[in-house]
């Protein structure tokens, strides 16, 4: 089996490519040279059997992610698997099932059956949860047959902390954080080879990673254990030297025929999103880029859809191709179902103007539709129109003006009708 | 009496001053020279005799407006008075009072009675609210009458769309727009010269206007009656003409003494709202800039809130000084008391996100606190931190981990704390 990687690069259009040219704007010429180099991942695992194939990267859409999973603490698996359909109807365009507790295995290809797009996995979590082993006994093994089975099971894309080896944990050591390690993946690996005073399994052994890949077709997310967790550890020395692993593993990964995508932060204060942008693209070689966030400050928890959402619009506009949703729920507990959907839809608003900065051909289309329906004043047209028509249409119904073509933001002194009048007549 | 920039340029320091030093991180001498220079505006009328002053501008920390009113849809006089009293409870450091409706003067009064926070109007609304007249019939005198009585009444600030002459109004007809004229005042004032045949009265008898504002030191913020009202009009023709005139006045303003604000967008898409705060900088001579949004994305609706608190902090980083308040209500209805709390905080997070990319002294202190709190797991001190706190606890007690340090999101896969055990031995 070829991966979609070595198809471009025979100049072949594979079936998911012609799926990602019916939804996207790109040339198909474009689209198989950007795959062929490793610009564009299509994340498309051939057990996926029900995937509708979508791209990551330069000239696409920004896509956004939308995590989710059974926990101890949040164990009910319905719910969980209504969440994954719920998330579909809300136009997320991947699902990262971050499973710990319980039958992680049934939930997943679970997921994975009813999803129409991509899913991703965290299989170091899986490896924790399925052999009951405190860290540091978890075998080599253990870890590259977990992976083994995830892309067995279908999963699209994995994310692997492969760049958190033992030179960059020096210079963490060296120059100490605030916030240390945020990222799960990267303390379960920090803790491992600190115990057992071993090099990170999947940087030691690589190109065992590349076989499994390459054999299923999926696409590793190369993970940041070392993100910042905060404004001030934002694009250190330990985020950096990690970045730069991750471009060379990126190369290697691409030699092998196997896709790429580059996780990113994390915590970033604004005017430092676009030089994190930059530098990614640089070291990583025009690789994809997958952003958690950023969020643009730290003292907002309840609201880090929006400070995230500010973020990641700026890393989109700056170049990153993948946003994962954060909720009103981070940093404080596992979201609900409507966690999830504000975090969705504040991050395809994200996500949305990002395009329309990037100049996405077609992106502004939807805004100037809604916007000759607000001058029209065509109520009905601006709710269909509207990213959330259920919220949009609540807000209207609940206070209706005594004139029906306005709203009673403004009343009589609606400068739409008003302005209408002068300057058209009517 | 002397205005505030008046006493600047004689090198007094006013105790209006003296507040805002005691508030601020800006030095006492640069503070004099940058009030004599027009670059911080302190609106604060003397006859606002509750005010704690607080200043706009360069230096200072962004500022955040909430626009709330009495009109003909919501008129419930003691709702609106009680979200006054709520938005300063919420730190708001401005409020608009843009009533429509009523006894608008005795409402006026009571809000300049109990707001510490400084105060600002339309009067163009409220000269159609207090004579009944047809616009076309509003005299002249009607129009300064209404804006001497504001400024007796103790109206720290009133915004005055002096800059929609009629040469602006050329080439908005040369050139028609998506959405024509979106402003409230704008479509007022284009609807009088129109019927009228004549100037824009505010222009015209500008010296007339700067001779009330001096009287009773009111900040004139100079209108953009000609912002964009969608992504597809923004940084047009009409809208930079404005500005250009705005730029004008500014200066005759200050040369009588009177201290100005610009106000600006509106609808601007993410890539285009560097140079919108750029351009008004140079064409305004470093005047404080006011902004609306800018919302990044017209399909929200519902989101406003979101898509405004991008814009916002993206205009911030790029030296926006002041940011008007967007509600997830806004382009739907008028916004009750919980929109009004989503948007204030919405604000706020984009205003503190900006003061930190703009290097505000000691604007990260704040989320250095937060970020040492999460890294002790010290959950009491992250909820007093929050911005906003209630909302915080919320989330934290509707969810409890088995293990009461860490929470749900991880559960025993916290990597704050492993990664501290593997770090720090604890």
């Amino acid at each position: 089996m070829k991966t979609q990687m070595a198809a471009a690069r025979d100049n072949i259009v594979t079936p998911q490519m012609e799926q990602l040219l019916a939804a996207e704007t790109v040339d198909r010429d474009d689209l198989v040279s950007a795959v062929a180099a490793g610009r564009i991942a299509i994340p498309a695992n051939p057990h996926h059997t029900h995937l509708v194939a979508g791209g990551v990267g330069r000239g696409l859409r920004t896509k956004i992610n939308v995590n989710l999973g059974v926990s101890e603490d949040c164990c009910n698996v319905d719910l969980e698997i209504e969440k994954v359909r719920r998330a579909v109807a809300l136009k997320a365009d991947a699902i990262m099932d971050l499973s710990t507790f319980g039958d992680t295995r049934a939930f997943r290809r679970r997921a994975i059956e009813i999803s129409p797009v991509m899913i991703g996995t965290v299989p170091v979590y899986d490896a924790v949860a399925r052999y009951g082993k405190s860290v540091p006994d978890i075998s080599v093994d253990d870890f590259f047959d977990t992976v083994a089975l995830h892309a067995a099971d279908g999963v699209d894309f994995i994310t692997i902390h492969a760049g958190l080896t033992r030179a960059a944990v020096d210079r963490l050591r060296r120059r100490p954080r605030l916030t240390h390690v945020v990222s799960r993946g990267g303390a379960i690996l920090l803790h491992w080879m600190d115990a057992n005073e071993c090099e990170n399994p999947f940087y030691e052994h690589f190109d065992r990673l590349l076989e499994i890949c390459r054999a299923h077709d999926v696409t590793i997310s190369l993970g940041d254990g070392l993100r910042p967790g905060s404004l001030h550890d934002a694009t250190d020395a330990a985020q950096i030297q990690e970045l730069i692993i991750l471009g060379e593993l990126t190369l290697r990964a691409w030699r092998a025929d196997v896709q790429v995508m580059i996780e990113g932060p994390g915590h970033v204060p604004l005017h430092e999103v676009a030089a994190n942008m930059q530098l990614q693209k640089k070291l990583c070689h025009g690789a994809p880029f997958y952003v958690l966030g950023p969020i643009v400050t730290d003292v907002a928890p309840g609201y880090d859809h929006i400070t995230s959402a500010i973020g990641g619009a700026l890393a989109g506009a700056h170049g990153a191709d993948f946003l994962c949703y954060v909720t009103p729920a981070e940093h404080l507990r596992l979201p609900d179902a409507d966690d999830m959907k504000e975090g969705i839809v504040a991050a395809r608003i994200a996500a949305h103007a990002a395009d329309i900065a990037k100049g996405i051909p077609g992106a502004m289309d939807w805004d100037n539709a809604m916007s000759h329906a607000r001058k029209e004043l065509d109520w009905p047209r601006m709710m269909e129109l509207a990213m959330d028509p259920d919220k949009a249409r609540a807000y209207r119904e609940s206070s209706k003006p005594l004139d029906e073509h306005v709203c009673t933001m403004c009343g009589d002194l609606c400068a739409v009708k008003r302005s209408r009048q002068v300057l058209e007549g009517r």
